[in-house]
């Protein structure tokens, strides 16, 4: 992944949630927005096949939706998903789970088919329950609503949005030679640095793939790791994180799965770079990209390290080419290493070389919104490029304004 | 450690690093500041003992001065530390280590003891060479005022601050019933907010208890452990962090070591609780008090985790007692708990009980600058307490403007 984003694959005509067959979405504002905005979304599988994998936070305060999805998804079958913006239902105690339930029974009622199919996912304030009496009529509302077509797609990415100030819409066609045999679509909220109890990342991703319950596991986890799995925001872990994934077999075609899998990935980092682009209170967008590493983890564990430090963050955000801040951080890693080799480029120019002074550090700008900044291990051939965001004012004022 | 700071032993009538008998210092303006303080300091044991023990950071980019000093170090004994401020002699290469040792080479010169014995402390900038034209001539000067008053140890504590806005000095009296018997002094510099390039924390305490370089250094280790290891201002690791105890014997008393470990914990304790009150960026000096765990390793790594979480951090700069923040963080962590039997407390206020939603939230005032946050695992009876500062705007602004 990196900020000058290159498909591998191309994307449909059509995109988001329905862009692939056997798919419909629809997105309401039920009011749990106070801007009257959409916030209330249905997506339904119309199969054949129902195949679902998912991904939920490791946060070990989880949100009552995260606990309700995993025993949904027991069984590697989904057939709709109920997501919601305006309350993260989250630390809502029994009376939370009760609600996350109920609104599965309602929407499974509506859609006739069964609650214990129905995953749910919701964002927005910790610690307050969902408000019902907006909520099911909501769900009413969209279930009526439902359809194939692009503005399905586009109301549904619009209904997850909380702080983002773009919907987030993805697709993806998989076949030999660019010819269409299955096709991937998708979309995406959160990781904003903007008030990040309501940047929960959430995550629908669609295909028409003929795929068993374990294909699509083992291609979610690979795509999840390269692109999501390395985009940090703030280092913050939320309590409502869910990507999911539904199959519904409509093409008819099982892919092959390596291609199928680097075309998810592919996929995964359009939305993981939209999700960091649209981090509405940074200025710039940082590529940390750790080269000549020993193994894939240790770059991963460098860039990591020096993704989540304040120092350099602010120093981005000041324009400060500071890689003595960026030094630093590799040093408190475990990664293989000698001191006196590393070297660290910031938008292209060596400003640290063998562990010192390297080239000028006033040949760099840090004008434009997107920065590189290339840690050399000198320890081997493996990278890791994670990308985060600058710390800046607006950071701290949103984030300290937020709930009160 | 608590913000609201109880020492457990009596302080000396002097304090600083020449309150135990058997040692001299001196601080001078040397020029390497730009503001024409202070910036170069000598401290020096006169015996009959020269036992040391020190501990340095685990940066694996660890700056000149700290090679250096491990090397001294390793044969238990030091008999003089040159600090200066104004240049951290870090990523500065084998020039920057050849300039570490001819310091240190005047000095023991000028104080007639070996260079072998005589330890190194900087902070300042990191990647930039210290200059010697300026450096040697203040130790030279130093050298002719070293003394055991008052004086000699304040302009001492003054030469080592960078943005601190005090200086910081303690002393300890060690004996049964409070009689004195032997004496512990120091002094401290960074952990600050603002600039934490500059802000290394160095640390000189002295004594003139008789001591083995075993004692030493084991009471130092627990020493540090409960206090310097405790305070985290923003979560990164300078290059330069230096904690170092000399003991003179002047006394002619080993104290009993429980009780000397104790009155050298309660030194350090006052001296990081002084650290994190002066970091500069800050509006809050929060306490995160984690209790009724597990393992005082689980509380600990609780308090950590929230400590250096920038949501709380924000929050609590907007006055907010977002207790979700604090509940998300304990969720990041392996410490036992679960998650329905957590309560937090904010200033008091018990705002989360049993996992959700608590006391009403508007009855928590963060209007003064001291703040607790107190976690109950419910999971055994062991806690600890992490001091660390609120993420404000001043905080974004002097790391973002301060080398550009």
């Amino acid at each position: 992944m990196s900020l000058a984003y290159t498909s591998t694959h191309p994307s449909a005509a059509a995109t988001g949630v329905t862009a692939p067959a056997g798919f419909t979405a629809a997105g309401v504002p039920a009011g749990l927005k106070s801007t009257g905005k959409n916030d209330v979304v249905l997506v339904k599988n119309l199969g054949p096949q129902f195949t679902a994998a998912g991904v939920f936070t490791s946060n070990r305060v989880a949100a009552a939706p995260v606990h309700w999805s995993k025993q949904v998804l027991a069984d590697g079958r989904i057939d709709a998903v109920l997501l919601n913006s305006g309350g993260a239902n989250a630390c809502t105690g029994p009376e939370g789970f009760g609600n996350t339930h109920r609104s599965a029974e309602y929407a499974a009622e509506l859609l006739g088919i069964s609650a214990s199919d129905v995953a749910v996912a919701s964002t927005g304030l910790i610690g307050v329950q969902l408000p019902m009496d907006k909520l099911l009529p909501g769900v009413k509302a969209a279930a009526e609503l439902m359809a194939d077509d692009q503005n399905s797609a586009d109301a549904a990415a619009a209904g997850i949005m909380t702080t983002d100030t773009v919907p987030k819409l993805v697709s993806r066609l998989v076949g030999p030679d660019g010819s269409t045999q299955v096709t991937i679509g998708g979309m995406a909220k959160g990781a904003g640095m903007l008030a990040p109890a309501l940047a929960t990342m959430l995550v629908v991703l669609t295909t028409d793939a003929v795929l068993s319950s374990d294909q699509a596991d083992t291609a979610l986890r690979a795509a999840t790791a390269m692109s999501f799995d390395r985009a940090d925001s703030d280092g913050c872990m939320s309590t409502n994180d869910t990507v999911l994934l539904l199959a519904s077999g409509a093409s008819g075609t099982t892919p092959d799965i390596a291609e199928f899998t680097a075309a998810l990935t592919d996929a995964c980092c359009e939305l993981a770079a939209k999700l960091i682009e649209d981090a509405e209170g940074a200025d710039h967008t940082i590529a940390i990209r750790t080269y000549n590493a020993a193994t894939e983890a240790d770059a991963l564990e460098v860039s990591k390290a020096v993704s989540r430090s304040n120092l350099v963050k602010t120093a981005v955000f000041g324009k400060d080419p500071n890689w003595g801040r960026v030094l630093s951080e590799v040093g408190t890693t475990k990664a293989a290493f000698e001191a006196d080799q590393l070297n660290v480029s910031i938008n292209g120019v060596m400003v640290c070389k063998n562990g010192g002074v390297g080239e000028d550090r006033n040949l760099v700008s840090l004008e434009e919104r997107n920065v590189s900044i290339e840690i050399d291990l000198n320890a081997g051939s493996e990278e890791a490029t994670v990308l985060t965001n600058d710390l800046t004012h607006d950071y701290v004022h949103e984030n300290s304004a937020y709930s009160s």
